[in-house]
């Protein structure tokens, strides 16, 4: 079986960037199979990246080796890495997006010591993050990479707390539907409600929606909805309405569950 | 031979669903080519994700499989379907875009039984559409996916209407050169104007250009041409210019062609 | 090994075209690899193109076919052509592109006498140009393709120009994170500037930086950071900002880099 790489990163598509990636990838490894996941994601923006690739890489195969190409500069304090987790791999810089990306530790941390291959240091991803893959690809060992880590540098991803018949959550991402997810998961929102209803209360606005639905169209064109989303996070949609500019709502805006008595 | 799947969807590039979708097929089909029709589709948009297609599919091998994650929400009156039309394959929704992109029935109509992967029902093409993908792909009859049917629903597409010395039709698409794509067909033209020189008539405003052209550049720079264009349908262009914003054109404008008498 | 075939156009990622080429390609050469350069350059812009493209093809395998589908309108002036270089194929209209690209002549230069495969044309780059890949990919040699020729149309690159303790450049190129690429190589500051410090000169406005960087991060969040890039060219960036919109840049501006006495 050919071996898996997705590539992740904020490049956009129209530089040379992610062609001059997969064109390092195929000349070291003609059979390889190369997924884009993003590279779409905003410069620099890591809570944004790692809601991505935490909900795209487990639909990918045992093996698949994930390369993460947002902010990469390595430093003494943010090192490039390699990891093993739930039978997949990821290569990048421990800036913190796989603690953003992953609810525990890897299970194998390791630090690249592996030399780059230009004389520049702007371009890591195709220069050391490549070798790096290749190697993993060609079945070789992630200790030969470099030496192992225990930990990893911690962004903190602030949890909903419950208070009272109140759940406060978070914006954590808005889709190209405008769609917006909430720090919420269906396991959190069903042991506060206890099945009772809710309304939403978004910047002191109340808005009853009463239930949870299972798709947009439970509700009529124009209406909220929210749905456990196939994220595992809690979403509000308007049904073919774009519900991020409609209700005013950005990243890391705080929306109330507020339960009926 | 390796099955080759393609993907055509509204959600853009930015989110995981592209590469959810990807890694959901792998995984299951790890020799599958996958090639991506388009993304950019504007949300809930069938007509653009039709035209898109209808010119797409063609330069396909036989056997392709399409899946088209447009306005998947399934319903009683809108269940997903697989086709066979012309050779190749396509999943979807029956919500009217097939009707939109064939000129006639397909040859085969199944609605899907099998059951779907997930809890989640916002998510059909990962969670369905892939699966049926794969068995098509892996040779398994199209009747064993569900029932047969014997209609698909329609969305009316406007057909252009010749009276007189006019052919009134209408923008079905404008391009990213901002060339814009008319309901008329060379063959519909060709039959109407008799070789007569021709002018169009946009909002009220003429504008001759007598004949047809074959190339964007013969005319010269800044002029309309009108070309029979690799779709099959008449295209209105300006040679390095944007003809849809220096002309005023929208989807479902009328544009009036003129023959001289 | 499978034959590698990248594409490079001014198309976008939301029209048909993509997809159709990429059909034509695997519907006559089902195990070719394809690998997008990039679809989002600005319609008919060469220099951003041959950039692009620059930058990307060293990083292919030997063999690889790069289309070329910019400004692709063939003329007596601007023929069809197919060349060698450096052990790459590209295929692509004579418009200057290949000029812009490359510091020396092709190894080879074939004028395409091969007919298309359809009666448009406004679609060569399906229509000729996947043919004469898939040509080139199967091994036959480029001579069957049409008429060898000895030279390309030429489009002037403005070259920097030394004057005293002066580098006059100008910019090249904006990338996705607004970085700015001047038409000055490392070995060009490197010789005229002696390892003295230097500033730079942007509209009358001087902008201390002293020395070459090797990061971004080599200098605080929102200074100015001049890079030896991995293009070959300098690089103007500011971390974590937007260099190209807060120092004003745009393509073909003059950059003065003024050397210390």
């Amino acid at each position: 079986m050919s071996p898996v790489i997705t590539l992740t990163s904020d490049w956009g598509l129209r530089d040379h960037y992610v062609a001059a990636v997969k064109g390092a990838i195929i000349s070291r490894l003609p059979e390889a199979t190369i997924i884009d996941i993003s590279h779409q994601i905003s410069p620099y923006n890591l809570k944004q990246g790692s809601f991505i690739l935490r909900n795209a890489y487990p639909a990918f195969p045992p093996g698949t080796i994930h390369i993460v190409g947002i902010n990469t500069e390595e430093s003494e304090r943010t090192p490039h890495i390699a990891l093993l987790h739930n039978g997949q791999y990821f290569i990048g810089t421990d800036n913190g997006i796989f603690t953003l990306m992953f609810d525990s530790l890897p299970e194998k941390i390791i630090e690249l010591e592996i030399t780059q291959d230009s004389g520049f240091f702007t371009f890591s991803t195709r220069d050391r993050f490549v070798k790096a893959a290749v190697h993993i690809a060609k079945g070789e060992p992630l200790e030969a990479l470099g030496n192992l880590r225990t930990d990893l540098n911690a962004l903190i991803s602030m949890k909903s707390q419950v208070n009272g018949n109140t759940i406060a959550g978070r914006v954590i991402y808005t889709d190209n539907y405008e769609n917006v997810f909430l720090n919420i998961t269906l396991d959190e929102l069903e042991e506060a409600g206890n099945k009772r209803k809710f309304s939403l209360n978004i910047k002191g606005r109340k808005h009853q929606v009463n239930q949870l639905r299972s798709a947009y169209t439970d509700v009529p064109d124009g209406e909220i909805a929210v749905i456990p989303s196939s994220t595992g996070f809690i979403e509000i949609a308007i049904n073919h309405g774009n519900a991020a500019s409609l209700l005013g709502l950005h990243t890391d805006d705080v929306v109330l569950i507020e339960f009926d008595n």
